[in-house]
């Protein structure tokens, strides 16, 4: 498993997903109980997102973890 | 959100799992390429595991992260 390439998918169906919800990051940010910069680092892949805060952000993108995985494991 | 009934919620399902297929905790460590004291930890809800773990956890034990988390999330 390539985990650079997993956490590059997984940004981009996020920051996917948050644009369809019309979000900003300042949004998302404030509904989830996150700061924007780690919001931000996570769309581009650069963090590898612990499941607690993953949980936070697809309970406030009304989504669900396999959702944003579905590209990257439907790849594999 | 509570971050530790998340943790241990999603440990047990990862524990129960396992047993299910019958895989000691050695076993599903070489299987994922972890560590079978960190596999006895996350299963404890000791460790907020990251994604790209949790993924090897998944693919390992044929199953995905949403049916482990199903315990914890529809007691929401």
């Amino acid at each position: 498993m390539d985990r650079d390439e997993l956490l590059v998918s997984l940004g981009k169906a996020i920051k996917t997903r948050r644009n369809e919800l019309s979000l900003t990051q300042e949004k998302l940010a404030e509904m989830s109980d996150l700061h924007k910069n780690y919001i931000g680092m996570v769309e581009r892949g650069e963090r590898n997102i612990t499941i607690s805060n993953l949980v936070k952000l697809t309970v406030a993108l009304n989504t669900t973890t396999d959702s944003l995985l579905a590209a990257f494991l439907n790849n594999k």
